[in-house]
């Protein structure tokens, strides 16, 4: 447990907009809850974090953040169970990788401390934004960006981290169609691929339109060099199942460390299915959807939780996968959201109470 | 000649904050002139362009470019000749390349007539802040943000373009060091490094600064595959000379094409130098440096113009280079500037005369 009493500034909002919000039918990102947190790193040091009503900030035009994109983010997520406890899903996972993508990027680590207590501190406030029931959740995103005014290429001497949260039901419920990158790639080796910086995004956005226009909602990215190996999808880590054992590629410098992908991973191991972790070709996954040993794709995010893909393409050629009985998609799925609301026991240590 | 006469709403700065800006010791990126431009993307259309007094601007926390890094910039040039004439240098490829990065981006490319008619303005109003004299500028850095609120992971729906100015004298006076990235890469094939994408320089920052700890201002980045080819620098396109002849690398999806090389190779084959646009291994220049016949390596770009390098580091070993006469670093600088600064014909016609 996490100290709870680390002084922070907190403002109350007067009132609040849950009102205005239509919780059955949810636009992801278009509603904040009614506080957020404010800290700034100046002088060498980050400043007592302060809790605000959720507004606008103001912000120079020339912060480096608008000019050089030193920024990252986490996405996490808070969960009701039915007795109105609240819940975090390995909390402490996103807090060490937004240190280490801020690493990264050049931007000063955040103290543990703050992170947790304006955790706590948020939920508690805005605990009526958390509703119970499969797929409802808090989408909580912390992020950290440059705010030194200065148009010259070099690091910020000022930084802003901020926590906004917004309600979020299941992201993607259909099953998705994806394509294999064969001309555009996601990063470089030696770069920021596994860090959740900003640039990341941004540069999928225009070859993920492209793959929209095809009919295709996501791109799974392969490895620049060659196109040839299959690494991770915008925001999920990929899974393919052959036969009764799953494959993943393994985490590098290009792919994001995901927490969900890890979660998985223990789970299939608890549950006796083989996993491999090693580099996976496209030659093998074609092969394997041409032979029938294909079974299922699936991403893996906290966004997503789990997203089943119903088909790929590859060189103008659409494999469709087979509609198999109790897929591993949604095996896990389901013992994912068990544990995250509290429907089940919790082995592993993963659930963190949080007192609202 | 572009229309001059395109509408924009002009709000003028009741006071000017000129005065406090001591020109003979500019920290660069420290002063913005007094006006500057914000054109909003909204309900898929650029609306009518505003100068308005240069200072802050509200943006909500989930404003897509702090998360998702979908960000482009420029940056230009004023110079003011001895008789108070006003030029910039080759403005129209700077507005191209804008919407080259815009588009890989996926941002709304933005009107020329909007893209001129604001620089005229700005120049006019905020003339005073340009100095003449060799060395002084007023730089110039159009910029374009994705402003929707909105945490999911696509395209924004709203932009804002903006171009702020702020008075500039020579970037690196001194002769830099550098080193060739053997570990970190700047840009992948398929990526956005031609792109003048935010993201490609925040990341750039930390690879950056453990360079500097070892006493080297600047990294040259290498192909992410091999780290065998020399590419550029962090805000530099690279040439080296071998004997009398120039040698740099071609330009392509990893590259910046940058206005300064292209103007430096142009300038070389009037001068019947010879320049060699071809993949340049590492190997080749550890070797010419070892024989004596690597004379110089210079850095082009819009801030530096030209910049001297005094020696490389490749894998611990300093290569020291030698000091010419005459070298073609200061011939080219001249040259470049003798046009800028209207001290010279210019048969190329990269001048572009202001109004002012
Ligand atoms: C690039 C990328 N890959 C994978 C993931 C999945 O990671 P996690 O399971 O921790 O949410 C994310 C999203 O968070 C991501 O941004
Ligand atoms: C990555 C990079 N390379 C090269 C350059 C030089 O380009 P230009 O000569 O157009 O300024 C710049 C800067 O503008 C740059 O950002």
């Amino acid at each position: 447990m996490k100290p709870e009493n680390t002084s922070l500034e907190i403002t109350k909002a007067t009132s609040s907009t849950i009102g205005k919000v239509d919780f059955d039918n949810l636009t992801f990102g278009k509603y904040y809850a009614d506080h957020m947190m404010i800290c700034d790193f100046i002088d060498g040091k980050w400043e007592t974090p302060k809790i605000l009503p959720y507004g606008p900030m103001q912000m120079e035009p020339s912060a480096k953040v608008f000019h050089y994109g030193q920024a990252v983010f986490e996405g996490m997520k808070a969960f009701k169970d039915k007795d109105g406890k609240v819940w975090l899903f390995r909390p402490e996972e996103n807090f060490k990788r937004i240190n280490k993508s801020s690493k990264r990027m050049a931007i000063p680590e955040f103290p543990e401390e703050y992170f947790f207590s304006a955790l706590k501190t948020l939920l508690k406030l805005d605990k009526e934004w958390i509703k119970s029931g499969d797929g409802n959740s808090l989408y909580i995103r912390p992020f950290a960006i440059a705010t030194e005014a200065g148009v010259s290429a070099s690091p910020s001497n000022r930084y802003r981290f901020v926590i906004i949260c917004c309600p979020a039901k299941a992201y993607y419920s259909s099953p998705v169609k994806v394509t294999i990158a064969q001309e555009y790639s996601r990063s470089a080796d030696g770069g920021v691929g596994f860090a959740k910086a900003a640039g990341n995004y941004g540069a999928q956005f225009y070859p993920t339109n492209l793959a929209k226009d095809k009919g295709y909602q996501q791109i799974i990215w392969t490895d620049a060099n060659t196109h040839e190996y299959l690494e991770e999808a915008g925001t999920m880590n990929i899974f393919f199942r052959i036969g009764d054992k799953l494959v993943t590629a393994p985490t590098n410098d290009r792919i994001l460390d995901g927490v969900t992908r890890k979660s998985i991973i223990a789970l299939a191991e608890r549950e006796n299915i083989e996993v491999e972790v090693r580099r996976v070709t496209v030659k093998e996954i074609v092969e394997a959807a041409e032979n029938g040993s294909l079974k299922e794709i699936f991403g893996t995010g906290t966004a997503a939780t789990v997203a089943q893909v119903s088909g790929f393409e590859f060189q103008d050629n659409y494999h469709e996968l087979p509609e198999v009985e109790n897929p591993y998609s949604m095996k896990f799925k389901k013992m994912l959201q068990d544990i995250q609301y509290n429907r089940a026991e919790d082995p592993f240590g993963w659930r963190y109470a949080v007192e609202v």
